[in-house]
């Protein structure tokens, strides 16, 4: 995109009604309108393109941005830290190791605490069912309170990481990588895409993925099958608001069983492993009672019932039956290949190798997804805002 | 605080005979001057309006702020992050579990070799009796020592995050929050504040913010009442400071043994557990020696003490005894609340969760007052300099 | 150095043929030409002139600058965060521990992962033999491969921040010192540097410093003398190396077997511990095979042997054989000081106190040594560039 691209681009996001996302927060992506979807969309291709531009689109002279990660993370905590600093922001880690949180401090109290300077929270908590999102909306009721009574000089935005719900900068950044493949927001529709459960010898991966895929997916107009094994089955809400969301976006929803099913005339195929919805259930209520023994005869049964669906794998054979036999492999990353980084796994090295440079593609629109989130909470006329920074031409770099 | 009201402050700044602060460290309130103290009033507050209008006040294009924290510490950390974002450092943390620092090395030496560009460095030492401010000022004759050598461009100013006899950044921030809620510091005067003790399950908490408080508001003309159980003194040289000083400005010191008694008539209350003078002690030698029976059993025996004084607590029928049963109530957090945070502890949650907005304003001072301690010890002429910033209106963010 | 001498500076660095710098990697000194070390040492030089001058030479609004540290570190941690900051690089630590790359992820795609807006890369990796260069060199290729891919935006800098063959931020540091110490680089023409080993009551110490030194000293024509007692040999390769050089310089190479010998008539002397390169194999083979029996049985033997050599230590009597009794000590640091760090050591505690200041100075060229090499490997024209920030005159700081 050059720069009379970006312009066209910001005139469109100029037209867009997203009011409401001004001092909101980013944590599901189906409390959101189409027209905020959208405008996320065009605000990391704007901000991608002052990048390759080196148009530095620095919002802050100073603020931080504090990230909250309960659980491991690589791809995410980067591109949290890249956004942040793109747009100027300091990234503060709240590790609670470090912290005085065990003492018993209620959330509402650390997260005035932690806020008295800052502008963005990302927060991943993925590892309790019925908890992550929670606790995000916990956070954010805090800092509405903290806001309210004068403690913030401003009300901070916060962005969900990943929860136990939905992976929202993960899924953006899936479509994104969509959009740019296929040439178009509006190129989606009617394209099939399985989202399919795939083994993994490891237990008790997250469902969120598997969620936010089928949530946003069928927003777009597109045919979004779910496919797994009998019993690993998503979140019954999220089903249903997926079946609602394709009824209303002409696009369709359908779960099946099988993964040559899901994948037979698929565009799009999205191969990946999670824990069924009531192991994770069960694991929660064993992790709150801390029942060791419980959780070690569980991830036993749960990985020796995986075996059993070893052939959820995507191999060459499954790939031939998408259509004309090369529809367009994904992944969050990172991928079980078998041979590489485990015996076997959910892809086959052959299928992961050919499609590796997407993946990786894929995973590269995360950082400029959370720049745009956090600038379009922050902002309250965006477009304004980028124009400005367009013509202002201030660099990123000295050449 | 408008525009008219910043100038008109740093005019008052201007005429504050703060020559000494000027490449100092920040160790001790009761090493500085009245007039220094009220320059980082002065300047907190200046900081803090000018951030209210998004004047950012960023001193720094780069340089490092370090930070070395050997204890846990979430408030005051984000604070110094906070600090250092708004003057432009950016926090590197010494971190000695990832250093080589278990190698034997000498503090001379690694005070040098973290502060090649380092403008500021905040330390957080408060476990042992006897050695967090002794290892600060090891720090600062270190800075000194590589500075005079030519070893550093310049000599970092060292400021006390947290030490076994103080905890200025605290205090500060509770004096400040006190000059706001009663409408100028002079309005401080003949104010009873009562720092008492109070019951908490857990056991060892620092005698640094008691004495600290003691050590700063016998400077401001205040009564100021100590009152603890028999037994749980503070540092016999705080008191005598507390005396002398109180003598000096018009206020007065008295240590009580009844918590009614404290209470009885303060505008103020700070109720807050600490561990003995006596038992510190103990605490050191056994810790030094490694003597884990000892220690267990010390703590054993302390926390069976403390249990004799469970009534030490702030409930609604202490608050009663206070002037117009309206007390303003004051914790550094977390607080032990009472059927929150724990069972039994420091504060009724009724009590609590009536002055907890207040708690978290008391905290949100912090930031500035650091700032503020950091700017004092950087800028030769600081009056002017924040003039200069005040009139480029460099904004802190795009609107 | 005042403006007219940074002038000069940027002149003569005008005049170097340096082109394939730009966008290249720093992982050893023979790697590079006579030429590029050249710049390196002017780049360094500039930039800390220009801070003495609070001349800013940031280079980037924004942009990450990633470390991973695959060993403890402080001295070459904050170097590099001194250095990125300088140049307006905010570091990302790559947290081997907090992220997920335990699951079997390939370097190749963590390598690109964390790389979406990374200008450069600085890898600590010494602990295998074997490994830690092949590790930076399979995140160099994994770059490569993303940037021509189109992955990435731009090719991010790795920079050596020391690995089983080589320490180049160290060496280029103790040079820079060097030629500071002896008034310029063909200063350097003929002194005669003693790299010995020396006894250390611990074990397994990388020998990457010593083999940096001699690998990069025989390139400045000097005098250089590998000491250590028999068996405690370097890599053969870097050996047959810095003979090679020694000739085509002019300097020499000689390897003896006497502490005594290698100090006589030196110049400069680096005596420093370091595991024989045969045990270093031997233990890289155990900790492969988590042999901890065999690890332990290895590690006595170690320090056992060690301990024949206890008379391999930096005393004044050793200091009376240099030239004029008084060759300049140098260290990396830290030391293993007599009767300071350790009971018996590697340098006697009068000699280290007496060059003490020395040692802190050597390390402080290091910061700068880092920033020359990420600016030298970024920028096309990196003299023009200098000359512009040069005359632009952005101000570091407020005064």
């Amino acid at each position: 995109m050059d720069k009379t691209g970006i312009r066209e681009a910001i005139r469109r996001l100029a037209g867009r009604r997203i009011e409401g996302m001004h001092h909101n927060d980013f944590l599901l992506t189906w409390e959101k309108t189409a027209e905020e979807l959208a405008a996320v969309f065009d605000v990391a291709e704007i901000l991608r393109a002052m990048r390759a531009m080196d148009v530095s689109p620095r919002l802050y002279d100073s603020g931080l941005a504090i990230s909250i990660f309960r659980d491991n993370s690589t791809r995410t905590r980067f591109s949290f830290a890249a956004a942040a600093n793109l747009l100027g922001l300091t990234v503060q880690d709240m590790d609670e190791e470090k912290s005085q949180i065990a003492h018993g401090e209620t959330v509402r109290e650390t997260a005035n605490m932690v806020s008295f300077m800052a502008e963005a929270i990302g927060i991943r908590d993925d590892i309790f069912l019925g908890q992550g999102n929670a606790y995000m909306r916990e956070v954010a009721a805090s800092l509405d309170d903290g806001f309210r009574q004068g403690v913030l000089p401003t009300r901070p935005s916060v962005v969900n990481l990943q929860c136990d719900l939905d992976h929202p900068t993960q899924t953006m950044a899936d479509a994104l990588h969509l959009i740019n493949h296929f040439g178009g927001l509006d190129k989606l529709k009617g394209k099939k895409i399985a989202m399919t459960w795939a083994y993994s010898p490891s237990y008790g991966k997250p469902l969120s993925v598997a969620q936010g895929v089928v949530g946003l997916m069928t927003r777009l107009g597109m045919d979004v099958v779910l496919g797994h094994p009998e019993g690993y089955t998503v979140l019954p809400e999220v089903e249903d608001l997926a079946r609602k969301q394709a009824a209303e976006s002409g696009g369709s929803f359908q779960v099946v069983n099988s993964m040559a099913e899901a994948f037979t005339g698929a565009d799009i195929v999205y191969p990946k492993s999670w824990a069924p919805f009531a192991v994770m259930e069960e694991r929660t209520k064993l992790l709150s009672q801390r029942d060791s023994e419980g959780l070690k005869e569980l991830e036993k049964r749960c990985l020796e019932n995986n075996k059993r669906f070893v052939d959820w794998e995507c191999t060459e054979e499954m790939m031939k039956l998408t259509r004309d036999q090369s529809a367009l492999y994904m992944h969050c990353l990172p991928a079980d290949i078998s041979g590489v980084s485990c015996a076997q796994g959910e892809v086959q090295a052959s299928v992961f190798e050919r499609y590796r440079i997407d993946t990786y593609k894929e995973a590269g629109y995360k950082p400029y997804v959370v720049a745009a989130m956090i600038l379009l909470s922050r902002l309250k006329h965006p477009a304004d805002a980028l124009m400005s920074i367009l013509e202002g031409e201030r660099s990123r770099c000295v050449r």
